[in-house]
């Protein structure tokens, strides 16, 4: 873990790693049949004629004492006929149904404190069956009946406990496993989505073709995959973006070595100016550099939230009232949305609706995980997997929001030229709307790396219409528009 | 000129520099007494309760068949107290009616093709008295009835045009002459303030102390103030912000020196890169790189807007309806704006309203001159002017809109780098409404550089508040605010 020093200390701007109680009831909830996880009276829910399931899967028979949780969206037409895709978040510890579900892709947003869902239009079961996961245990409503396993969790711990999910779910929905599979994830999903790909391309290799999950690609956005230069991409983001001084930013250069693999010689001048860096974004959302923070002081009195936000009393209508920021309609971004979450699924009849926390957990619902209290193996890049995933005939895209300040569209680039891949069809802009909806360029082998402008970390949330126009290029591997029309 | 040869390349990305008929007729028009000035009845006008002033001030002696147009607003409230600020555009070429005035920092704002002119809650007049001037010849209804002058222009005839037209717009509004006076402008006017602060603080060394202009600084926003870092910042900006490939941005920089000055030796490989750079900005607006463009097809017919902006025949209402771009309300950023200010200038009513166009020019108005037919005196940098002018003693302040391609934030950081000035008070973020504005740094000397987040190349425009605030904390020479509240 020494060289994974520095990026840890950039890590902990995330909201994920912090400490607090473990679990301490000892329950197992059986599988079970999946019309029992059939979600009906979900509060605050639009009507809608697509099916969606939640509850758990536990990892059995590797590690029964394990379940995770899913919520499950079937295609809103011709679902049988169309892929099953799952979504990760990153963090490590942040939950796909928090985010990926209720603020980002899915049908149902959670877009005010009130209770009331909103029906997104631009979901991805527009496009496809989607199924969202809580992984590893210690994430969202995902548990474990021996505390013991929240000290050993990792990137492998999360991929192999993944791939038993996923066995297991096909199990409770057999009727999807010839179905074109895909992995989707953003920010540290940069890991788990190639790690989880890699175990299911291995495993294919090993089993009979009926045990095969029929996976075909995978797509991942503002995804941490390479350390050296995802660091050195994140430090000249924030210089060509005017965030920090020209002082800092040749400070860091010269006493971080950025662009190298880290060792264990890093001074402590390194760490002085990371600290100065970390706090050029105390005042502004590192993952959506140009929008407002959350100022809400009644938005959610829980950890990750306080801990990702500034903590400041003022009334919510004071940023909404005034100038730049009402450029912002009460019907589009709102940056207290996360902790509108963060109530929601904390509300009890959520959770019996979604068939969700029946051990009653010992900690309130956050995001971002409050309980796993370490991260034990981490690889400094995937760029490797990548590499033998593409060559094993996987479709894989990479996207990047490029107004996020987190994995920035400098780092993303930085490791991708790492990779030498031989450019294809060359950087071009796309289209949606007749506008310019990002660039995007293809490489040989199955490689396409494209942005999303003006859009921060969260991709769909900045950019809903352009992020559903962008799924549906990657599931039908076409090309994204290069013209207005 | 040879060495103007690569920026004028990319010069040509501006609307400004284009042919078209040169004036024919012949009449003067005298200055006459600022009450005929006095501007009632302009179409569409709300209420106010100060005055404004249109009309034509001649450049005699020295050039009296020269006569520059102007508009002036006393300040809102206590107009004698209150500083006298000369507001430029850029080009060279465009409109500081059209532009500061109509569409940026004004108190009327040109928001719809109605006719209707919106009242701007943020007008510069709050704190000043604002004066804008159309210069040179050529711009706006500024005109000459010797049309060889056109052929004449560069950077130091307006320089002295403009001296001379403020000696007698002095003698027209003689109560404004003890008045501090603030010379503020953006892009080109990064070389015509300095210019003209130039001018007359020579010769406010040479004439009685009762003749003097009471100049006490300036302040330029996204300024073009020296051509090799400007060139490297455009060229870099384009590429961190995710725009050109790495390929084109390295090849650029390989094949055309950027940095160092240019000379005759400039490769056709050179030409080749660039101009395939700014084939990249096509299809966006390069001065605001993460808003819409205008396709509006009944927005304009005349020259300037069409060089700026694709012309595409769709209904407007396609690109304010969808998705991302429904995040500007219709009350907020119209990319189609310019279109509607040509159109108001060029109605007779309006004309007549604003004492203008008295000669019946032969041609219509333009927000950017269509009638200038080269630009031949320019120097490479004015970094001298400005080191001399804070050795004066003037009180320089330097802004950059963070999200303008065009003069970007990493061009005036590289140039202010060059200047080797002393860090006084170093790099730090500055407030408005509870959110981050922008960052800000102070040199020694009387150098401030300050940042404003998220606004493109005509700042006023995308972030009005802070821009007011930005001002009146360069009048009062307090320091912006460093916390929330």
């Amino acid at each position: 873990m020494k060289k994974n020093a520095l990026w840890l200390l950039l890590v902990l701007m995330l909201p994920a790693i912090a400490c607090g109680r473990k679990p301490e009831k000892k329950v197992t909830v059986s599988s079970g049949r999946k019309e029992e996880d059939l979600v009906t009276g979900l509060p605050g829910q639009p009507p809608v004629n697509f099916r969606h399931y939640a509850g758990y899967v536990d990892l059995g028979p590797r590690q029964k004492q394990k379940a995770l949780f899913y919520w499950f969206f079937e295609a809103q037409h011709n679902s049988s006929g169309r892929p099953l895709v799952l979504w990760l978040n990153g963090g490590p510890g942040c939950s796909s149904v928090a985010y990926g579900a209720a603020q980002e892709l899915g049908p149902f947003l959670v877009r005010t404190n009130g209770g009331n869902l909103t029906f997104n239009d631009f979901s991805w079961n527009k496009e496809a069956n989607m199924l969202f996961l809580e992984a590893p245990v210690g994430v969202g409503f995902s548990y474990t009946n021996n505390s013991v396993d929240l000290g050993k969790l990792g990137d492998q711990v999360t991929a192999e406990d993944s791939l038993d999910f996923l066995i297991n779910w096909f199990t409770k929905f057999p009727e999807f496993r010839s179905n074109d599979f895909y992995l989707t994830g953003e920010s540290y999903a940069g890991h788990y989505v190639p790690q989880l790909a890699e175990v299911i391309y291995d495993r294919n290799k090993k089993v009979p073709i009926d045990s095969r999950i029929n996976l075909k690609g995978f797509m991942i956005g503002n995804a941490a995959i390479n350390e050296e230069t995802d660091m050195a991409g994140l430090v000249d983001y924030a210089w060509s973006h005017a965030i920090v001084s020209d002082e800092l930013h040749s400070n860091i250069h010269s006493t971080c070595r950025l662009g190298e693999e880290q060792t264990s010689n890093t001074t402590i001048q390194c760490y002085e100016n990371i600290k100065a860096f970390m706090e050029a974004y105390n005042d502004i959302d590192i993952y959506s550099i140009y929008t407002p923070v959350c100022l809400s002081s009644d938005s959610s009195s829980s950890s990750s939230s306080s801990q990702r936000r500034p903590k400041l009393v003022v009334s919510p209508s004071l940023f909404t009232y005034h100038d730049m920021w009402d450029r912002f309609p009460a019907a589009g971004y709102d940056p207290c949305t996360e902790a509108y979450t963060e109530n929601y699924f904390n509300r009890k009849d959520v959770q019996v609706a979604l068939h969700a926390n029946v051990t009653n957990l010992p900690y309130p619902y956050t995001p971002c995980s409050g309980v796993i209290r370490r991260w034990g193996e981490a690889p400094t890049t995937v760029l490797p997997i990548i590499q033998k995933l593409l060559t094993g005939g996987l479709r894989i895209w990479i996207y990047s929001g490029d107004t996020d300040g987190r994995v920035p569209v400098t780092s993303t680039r930085y490791s991708i030229k790492k990779m030498g891949s031989k450019v294809e069809l060359p950087w071009r802009s796309w289209f949606h709307a007749s506008q310019v909806a990002g660039w995007v360029e293809t490489y040989a082998g199955g490689l396409t790396f494209t942005t999303v402008r003006g859009a921060g970390h969260q991709v769909p949330v900045f950019a809903p219409a352009q992020s559903l126009t962008l799924f549906s290029h990657f599931l039908s591997s076409t090309p994204l528009p290069s013209k207005r029309f």
